[in-house]
């Protein structure tokens, strides 16, 4: 680059790149399954500690992809995702040592049994193999990704954000160095070329290299990747969420949840978008509701005089914002109709004191979470108890709401016999 | 079709048709999930009797097919996997029963707690909700389909062989007929126009009415599935198997899981389509296991004197014929490079008296089952104790090996809570 002549720039093939990477981790991805749960988590361990003992390099990379962002006019929450501090590279590494500290999903014997014949059946779980991960802007999951990935014995693909591209640059520099000292494949973790969309293409195509691709970002993205992947993909975090205030609901308690759904973190996928308020009591609900939405900032869309008009993109979409779609339904019935024709299948819930309500909206409504008189941020995998996810499901094959390690696995039968033969 | 002036025929939209009955799918499989396990096996037990009391309807619907497939000079074997017989409808009523005697996998609760903050987690078994079955010509999976799929909560779109379209037209017929009697939603079973692949497309692409599609056939029909769905899809079937002859091994032992792996159903995907024989026992193994295949009608290709030549063919497909291929590998690392290379993941085995060998060996094979010193005719849903069985799954994302009721579900979190919100 800074050589005085300059060569004419070669055309990189990125599909020829995304390939190599991947037979590469496919290779990596082999020996990763046998690794015992005490190595692993030295590895884990390590890395927390290469990632902080390189800190000025991390940051300086990051300092790098944030001056070309300013330059670039992105706006400011944005360049707040992507800044690293000293404050969140130990963050980073405090989120390997938790992973270190979780139980191995491999290994574990789901099911089993002996036959009538003698043969004995193990069902034990193993790895998937190889990981993709395309995600947007934050840093930390490049790492966060590894972990997890790396934990459930898997070798990772990760397409990070252009933006991020020298960040995510150093500090998968850093995990391969770290492998490398450990004497392990340090083609575990690769990242992938991410100035187009074409290795995002290159990965989502590369059927027997990669076992499975995870989306994380907008619905956008998600469905560009399920539309056109021929490799098995799991859609994560589109949450067009609801609250449903049943007739018999206790208004204060209905009040709370949706104000904590709304507000806590309104750009997250478990914010409520959408409020269904039974037409039984939504003379008093409504002004209750309303004005405590109001008076934290929500603008409220909706056919009620006062509310910002309504169209059909407010029922379908989310806001990520502080905006809440508001409606009068006529019944439970109406509640789920309007649920399963808007829903994305990611967390609903119902605010009632009437326990056949509770039963039947539970039973009825399809989704990954749904709750009962509580806030719909609690569906989280660390809220769960997982200690660690990598994505929340919106899917209903493989795995359903947060995914943590054992969501990283298959499993295969292991039959032990002397000799035995099928009769004919 | 019998009105003497002939109205100009009208071209059918089979992508319209398939939406129509994948939206009342839909529809239908909305209430299937709330039926109780009561419910359930009286439809199946009520199945059972129609598909025997219209036992004469059924086979005169065969009984045109057969015609059809004579007339248009169907190979013999094709022709009696087509044909119904009164001993075979009863087979397939006593299916129904079968189906009806499992136990019901909807509401199972498969984990849960109780978080510090009192919030009650429970993880619910529930249906994928509507499942696209494509299969080739035997007229049994059409019930077998719709038992297993009924009992899981599920409704079900069959798009079975052309060449069976009257028998499974009847068939389907009578299970509507039940499902009416029984006042529910008819919609749970249908059957899909076969007169060309366009059915097939459309079923793979209607994202949002169909949760999952599972191809049953050869290589061919799976892969154009997998390549072009939208749709979350379940490969099947496709076995590659190989038995590897380790160098300590019993070669009675050997002998007799090849024969039975080979010869005991030659056209099923568990069937083994390639024997590795280690370097340091070939010269005892070959000339053994060689007469006991031949003295079996099996024709072996390898690069031996004496076999078929080999080629890449022969080790990357399956024969699915009284044909095997053979070859001397240097030792077990060689077997498991050799099976990495040309398996489908299906199932592998391994004879060997060594427990360090044949702990190697599954721990590093790839495979949805792997056996030590026991035929690879046992990866099989009644064998492994499921009772039904709707294929193999040869892929790593959601079920592996066979796929009995649980794997046609989904799991839901139900959160119970008293006004929960969740700190900032």
């Amino acid at each position: 680059m800074s050589a005085p002549t300059a060569e004419p720039v070669v055309t990189t093939d990125i599909e020829q790149v995304v390939t190599e990477l991947a037979t590469a981790a496919k290779a990596a991805s082999r020996a990763l399954g046998g690794l015992t749960a005490a190595v692993k988590n030295e590895v884990l361990l390590a890395a927390a500690e290469a990632v902080e003992a390189q800190s000025d390099a991390i940051l300086a990379a990051n300092a790098a992809d944030i001056a070309r962002a300013e330059d670039g006019g992105t706006e400011a929450s944005l360049i707040d995702r992507l800044r690293l501090t000293p404050q969140r590279v130990t963050g980073i590494a405090d989120g390997l040592r938790q992973v270190a500290g979780l139980p191995d999903p491999i290994g574990v014997v789901v099911s089993g049994k002996t036959l009538p014949n003698g043969l004995e059946l193990r069902q034990v779980r193993v790895p998937l193999g190889v990981v993709g991960m395309v995600y947007e802007a934050r840093p930390n999951v490049t790492v966060d990704a590894f972990g997890i990935a790396f934990k459930s014995g898997n070798a990772v693909l990760l397409r990070g954000s252009s933006s991020a591209a020298n960040s995510n640059a150093e500090l998968v520099r850093v995990l391969r160095e770290v492998l490398r000292d450990k004497g392990i494949n340090a083609n575990a973790v690769s990242l992938l070329p991410s100035e187009d969309r074409s290795s995002v293409t290159a990965l989502i195509r590369a059927r027997g290299l990669v076992d499975v691709v995870i989306p994380r970002g907008g619905a956008g993205l998600i469905n560009a990747v399920v539309a056109n992947a021929t490799v098995p993909t799991i859609e994560t975090g589109t949450g067009n969420c609801h609250v449903y205030v049943h007739a018999l609901a206790d208004l204060d308690i209905a009040t709370r949840i949706i104000l904590n759904s709304k507000t806590r973190r309104p750009s997250v996928c478990n914010t409520a978008e959408t409020v269904l308020i039974d037409k039984a009591i939504a003379a008093d609900a409504m002004p209750k509701i309303t004005a405590a939405l109001q008076a934290q900032g929500v603008v409220i869309h909706g056919d009620e005089p006062g509310m910002e008009p309504a169209t059909e993109v407010d029922w379908a979409e989310e806001y990520l914002s502080l905006d809440i779609a508001m409606k009068v339904v006529d019944d439970l019935d109406a509640a789920v109709a309007h649920i399963d024709t808007y829903g994305t299948g990611h967390t609903e819930a119902i605010v009632t004191t009437d326990l056949a309500a509770a039963r039947e909206f539970t039973s009825r409504v399809d989704a990954a979470a749904v709750m009962v008189n509580a806030s719909t941020a609690f569906t989280d995998g660390e809220q769960f108890g997982f200690g660690a996810e990598i994505g929340i499901s919106t899917q209903k094959l493989h795995a359903r709401g947060p995914m943590g390690l054992p969501e990283l696995t298959s499993t295969k039968w292991i039959v032990w016999g002397d000799g035995h033969i099928r009769p004919a």
